[in-house]
């Protein structure tokens, strides 16, 4: 007799989940996608992302056949979703997410006994300024980096079912514990996402047909949703006010060498964000990021 | 009888000058490089830049059959490049640049009588992060943006002839003044060429695999020439440091939410930079900027 397809739960169908869908689709697995809207469920049917939808209201009949449970909520929800779906679910489920941001949520979900046993905190890192299943892509995660971020409390035997999981979608792990991750993820995309905004909000539509290159790349980020990076802020605040005061101090380096027309200074400011950027492209040449 | 071909003097073959030559002969215009190093010279004429380079020793003599010049070495050459130019050309020489500040220069070149009469400010918007004339593009600046900055004392003939050589290089003409050209391109260029600089000093190699597209793009041109975007930013010191001091008002208003966790500010920050960001695509699919 064969055995019964792997079922997945997808909480929170947008770009993320409609992706690890079509994912998980492509590999065989049957994915249940649970939402508040039966519009969007139904948008998710018809794009490939989900094989069924469910309410949020039933969870405990629909999760019996569901062994692993993905939550793709934003970054504020993921705690309270991750919580009652390890309580809705089986006595064998796991749960694991996909938010930007981890310290706060996994201590939330750490508090609550059932949390603890089931879940396994997760960042895939892909996505884009574009938001909502329709721009779901089945290869959103093939060659991205995943971040998997364990605690003292993780039950590893989920922590075990969590790097096959992600691994199975083609992602390349790496393990960090939650405060490292939020105070690295700062620096490499909450702070970028903040200058991003800031620096579209300094050029108002006078000034846009002087705008090249450098003003187009830096800002594409900004056009993202401002609900889910206010809260991606606020879950991070930390990590993100260090972030901030860091780059303070660079460009007090820089004014500080412009004020004394410190030529030889300024090029080596220069130098070292340069070194960086050759690193990254090297990097990059292995293992491209997605959008 | 035929009239003579226009002949055109590029001092300074790397990108911009070269890409300016390309598109010049493919116009079936005469095209004379300027440059100090004969090895440079020699690959601009193999990469098709060029017609023919000559030394800056022998200016007189090179300069008999040349109606236009176009200064496009780093900015803080610029000015005394254009002087001698201006001096050792035609009587009826026109002198204009591509530099990517306007105020310092020209305040310079027009202290001498002889540049001042020669002499029109451009600023062709396009470039990359790459440099070197083995980057040149015979289309660089087709429905570009090219700033022009006439002052009180530019010579109106010689104005009405760099309107007709850079827009006949496919550029879409604007006209402004020095300072508020070197505002504005501080708001959309100067100050993102410094934040991405910034922005990749603070994400050391061990961070990189963790950078997806935000720090990818946000980053794009810190790659570029350390000793190019010194002598920009100590040109335009007051621009930029304006900038900067913008810029600081953003980041404390965001700061000052996050401390506060008041979400609705943070959303209410955020859609500021959204809405220009989406103008400017707006804009963009119109007219679509160059790398």
């Amino acid at each position: 007799m064969p055995t019964q397809a792997e079922t997945v739960a997808i909480l929170g169908v947008g770009l993320i989940g409609g992706s690890i869908g079509m994912a998980l689709r492509a590999r065989g697995v049957r994915v249940l996608g649970i939402g508040r809207d039966p519009k969007k469920l139904e948008l998710a049917i018809s794009c490939g992302a989900i094989d069924r939808g469910v309410s949020t209201d039933n969870l405990e009949n629909d999760l019996a056949s569901v062994q692993v449970a993905v939550v793709c909520t934003p970054v504020d929800r993921i705690a309270s979703d991750a919580i009652a779906l390890a309580r809705a679910g089986r006595p064998d489920l796991m749960v694991t997410d996909a938010g930007s941001t981890k310290r706060a949520l996994i201590e939330a979900i750490e508090a609550d006994a059932r949390g603890r046993e089931t879940f396994v905190g997760a960042h895939p890192i892909a996505g884009s300024e574009q938001h909502g299943v329709a721009h779901s892509r089945v290869d959103l995660f093939e060659g991205r980096v995943c971040a998997l971020t364990p605690t003292a409390h993780t039950h590893s035997e989920r922590l075990a079912r969590a790097r096959s999981f992600w691994g199975s979608l083609g992602c390349r792990l790496i393990e960090l514990d939650p405060v490292t991750h939020d105070q690295q993820l700062a620096l490499t995309s909450h702070l970028p996402h903040a200058l991003a905004s800031a620096l579209a909000s300094l050029v108002p539509a006078p000034l846009l047909p002087l705008a090249a290159g450098a003003y187009r790349d830096g800002t594409r980020v900004a056009g993202a949703d401002a609900a889910l990076w206010a809260s991606i802020f606020l879950e991070n605040r930390n990590g993100l006010l260090d972030a901030l005061t860091a780059l303070r101090g660079r460009l007090d380096s820089l004014e500080s060498a412009i004020h004394q027309a410190n030529r030889q200074t300024i090029e080596e400011w220069w130098e070292v964000g340069r070194a960086n950027r050759l690193a990254y492209i090297t990097e990059n040449s292995r293992n491209p990021v997605a959008l």
